[in-house]
């Protein structure tokens, strides 16, 4: 149901001091219907945002404090862009009343033992697992708009899975055989110190990293799995590149049968026909990561490849957009009865 | 009078097919009184914006058409993007009845002679240069109110007058004295092919250029004279920097008086209390263009030199928003009643 | 035979105005056994090298003067950094006397049908053409050695074949199945002013370009086949990297029978053992571009995949040293009996 | 005398795992008459090289140390380029036999009042403090060649001091009205995690920092001050610029007497003819960090400005070259005999 009652959602962001964090507050102070309530990141407790963004000094927002701090039964909404593992525990106390998207990976992969092989720890917050419905908006919209808990997809599977979920379901490519040649800007690190990610060390530099055992793979994986019922592996090999937002995927797929690249074009046409922020990319345009930064649009492109029987496809997003805060904020407006547009309509900052 | 009539106002860009062009069209797609109505550009005509523009490709507006073709008298509002000597003579031919946001060059300049020197032309519309206000927004609104032309500051102008006005017509600094070390980054330079600006050769470096000899620099001498009431030559050296969007100017200053760097501070806070847009720094943020990239602020700070009886005030801005597209919605919004923030609220994209 | 003489050769550069001239002028002004003597540029012919290129304004070398003025039969090497098609028509004029190492395209493909689809000309001196050995160094050198006309690899196929010509001689991969995922730096593009290499258009973005449709896909089938012993289809796709130098292929093999990525490690180990320039990544380092930045140097890994029976190859060059005018400075050396390091040994320039 | 034994000398390099550590063994690596003996760096002891720089990990070195295991004696250089404050403490226990190269700040400033009030500690070892030469090659060879302990200058005071030197000791400019607006590379910054120096807060985005408050205006006011006579304070302003290497002066003058930019373009002329490494910068090219990016060049430009009696000088240098490793290197050349250019004649990497 819309809403129509015109009053404001109060919403808190949980790991305010981070990227995601931030791009949330970034476009929560435009939206028509959001009031930024409360602003929790305990290692910044007790700055004003401006100390911590000076980007976001002159929103109306409070300033960060500790999450034990907040009086959460007093919002309506909170997004969480904590990292995996610190997320859940907070997530579990939060009151019933409180709807909740989380940017993290807690609750993305429904196998419990999954999660402790990739990320380390045992769950601990499996009772919230089942009914946290997962945050890809264009595949998943009832769920979520019934949602108490959404878990938002990570950016590399946003941009992966809105490019091939519908030719695999279709079975148009063999879901077994499918390469995932990923290039991700340094925003997608994060904002913790690392060496690899200074500018002097990834400026003017391509490095692949994480070959085979990036935390991705088995969400990507996951779904796909799901699409074709059965379970498969993905290969899923990520490069970081010097440039900070934007996120493409280069998909080497396999042809089921006698279809060919342009099958699969007419398929994601058809699949993504209306959708206001997945698009086909027109003839002469090659998607590109400067054609969405800084909006929630992902492009799409399907071209044949010159090895008989296979094509390409090839998708990009802006990772802390579509592929993070963006969709997050998607998601809030089919739970919440607001235009699914409403305060992502910005379109693409180029040059 | 504030825009009640809830009808959107029919707008025309000439030049769509530039950078400033590109830009203005980003906003007045999510402009809530803007209806984009022609978009002309010669060397493009017959294509849709999507061939020239593709992170443009989705948004609802017309295909761009040669200037002669555009039925001028159907549009509330021309913005015009074309570079300067090109612009004076298709605005002069535009019905009295359609208000003018000139975002060239062509305008600036009261004086002719000057404008003939630095822009390698006579002025063909000299009958329109009076009733041109210059559009500095915060140091021009009756003006730009009433006017039906109102010519938008250069880049660098804007962030250096916003800085320097107020102190130079409080006489707290020596107007003859004025150091403008000035840095942009490339899209300032436009889209026209030029060997200098490919990425090879700008990328990685940093390049002087036009030391003593950019036409921003009359540019600035004519409003600070204005406001010193002398005419005074401003030392302005501009430098290429190797990012896509934003300026910063450092500017160099000698005190009046026994007047300190405080004071200056304490001037620019006075004039700017209640600005949605131009901010002082606060404590701890040194300005950066990442911290208006992509926004309409510009945000400046003012500093003590080491040399006794000198001060620092640095400002920036994104360079294709205020200045140039955005500054000219901002004044579109005076000109047409809507709330001065209307389309432009953005926050800084960072990062 | 070892040049023992002392004697400098005298060297000439053909297309010394675009990024392939000026690396090879570089390299030369350092090594120990080169006189430049001639530098032919027929655009810039009259200028000192200086207005060209300033960073070899102070290279003690000729001005640039029209090819029809250099007295060809004074060199006694020239090197030739033309674009396809002009290289062969000015090649086909040098006397007999002088070696000539040729960085173009002209040389590379030895079937005309195929030059000629690709490169949209025929071939005008395929005389030549038999003679010309294809100048991968590691993998022809007594052919480089006895040859009058070297024909340098293209950037990518160096990357590529390096990295591949091994396993598929081996039949340690399916030679059918091979896809490479290219990325490169935008001085691959060259000099010439197009809108896509703008700074303001390629920077901070990633483009795919030329998707199953690039000039180095034939030359790289051309010798996967020839080690394969059949011809094959190859997929290669080029992606545009915010970055001016570098470029790293990411291969997608299917291992044949029961190898394993181990025993592709192990036999590019064997190799290239006592290779100078040719390096397996140690472990605990990922083959990144920063690390081979204006080096010769190539680095290789191999890497499991997460789908059975598949394998990762990881490749990087900097595309203008070791995928250009590094490698033809190689081959010169091997032409004239100089060390094989000579002029080349300098160490990556990082950060 | 020259050095003609043609036996090698024997370097160790404290610091061996910062930016200036990495450029130094980088060089080395190539210098004729170097055997790089030692390498030392307290947190990374133990690894080798390739660990710690993967670019270099095919130099012919031995593995990282701890300091004191090193056995200084054995050595006849040592080149350090430990952080300030700690480089003093290891330097002062190296054996009177060993030539130290000092790249750090220790031994640059020679009022130890000024250093512990700059550097935050008293100075430790100002027995060596007299002794020490100050390291700006062009004007101190005769103290450098007899020198045990030369200090090596700041970058930034490198680029400014070439520039304004020449200009104050002959009083062609106003010693106590210089301006000097500085740009840097990243790399300036160090290697130490530190956030405005992640790729995602550097990149995309021009920042002052230390206003009026960089350790390095003091170094180059002790240097103005006794070219000119007399204390003068020096306004330096830095600021950062996402680009890994390179650093720019542009210096505002006011000119002495009634003489002209031309003047001190021939007075710069007149005093750097003949050096290999200081160049001015022909006509028609403006200095620019990418003229000199990766070599020992610095590259003056002279410009006369708009306001009447004042001018502009602008310097450029690689700030790991020669504004660190390459004068180093430079400096290592007088002290042994060298051919000064020996291992530092390579010519800038451009694009």
């Amino acid at each position: 149901m819309p809403n129509t009652t015109g009053k404001k959602i109060k919403i808190g962001v949980i790991g305010a001091s981070g990227y995601t964090g931030a791009d949330l507050i970034r476009l929560a102070a435009c939206h028509p219907g959001m009031e930024i309530s409360a602003l929790a990141a305990n290692t910044h407790a007790g700055k004003p945002l401006a100390d911590v963004f000076p980007h976001l000094g002159f929103v109306d927002a409070p300033p960060l404090v500790k999450a034990e701090e907040v009086d959460w039964s007093s919002l309506d909404a909170v997004f969480c862009g904590l990292p995996h593992g610190t997320a859940q525990d907070i997530i579990a106390t939060l009151p019933e009343s409180v709807k909740v998207i989380d940017m993290s990976a807690d609750f993305r992969l429904k196998d419990t033992s999954t999660y402790a092989k990739w990320y380390g720890r045992e769950h601990a917050a499996t009772h919230l697992l089942e009914g946290a419905a997962y945050g890809l908006t264009e595949h998943n919209r009832e769920a979520i708009r019934a949602a108490r808990l959404v878990a938002c997809p990570g950016c590399y599977p946003t941009a992966t899975l809105l490019a091939l979920l519908p030719l695999v379901a279709a079975k148009l490519v063999d879901a077994s055989d499918i390469i995932v040649d990923a290039k991700s800007g340094v925003s997608g690190a994060g904002r913790s110190l690392k060496q690899n990610i200074l500018f002097s060390e990834a400026g003017e530099g391509l490095s692949p990293y994480a070959i085979a055992g990036h935390r991705h793979a088995p969400e990507i994986e996951q779904e796909i799995s799901k699409a074709a019922g059965a379970n498969v592996f993905v290969n899923f090999t990520p490069h970081l590149v010097p440039m900070s937002r934007g996120e493409l995927v280069t998909c080497y797929v396999r042809l089921a049968g006698s279809h060919t690249a342009a099958d699969l074009a007419a398929a994601l046409a058809e699949r993504y026909a209306g959708e206001p922020f997945v698009k086909l990319a027109p003839k002469g345009t090659l998607p590109s990561t400067q054609f969405v930064r800084g909006s929630n649009f992902c492009l799409i492109g399907v071209y044949a490849d010159r090895i008989p029987g296979r094509a390409i496809v090839v998708s990009t997003i802006d990772n802390l957009v579509k592929g993070s805060a963006g969709q997050a904020v998607q998601n809030f407006n089919l739970m919440f009865g607001f235009e699914e547009t409403a305060g992502i309509a910005q379109q693409p900052l180029f040059p």
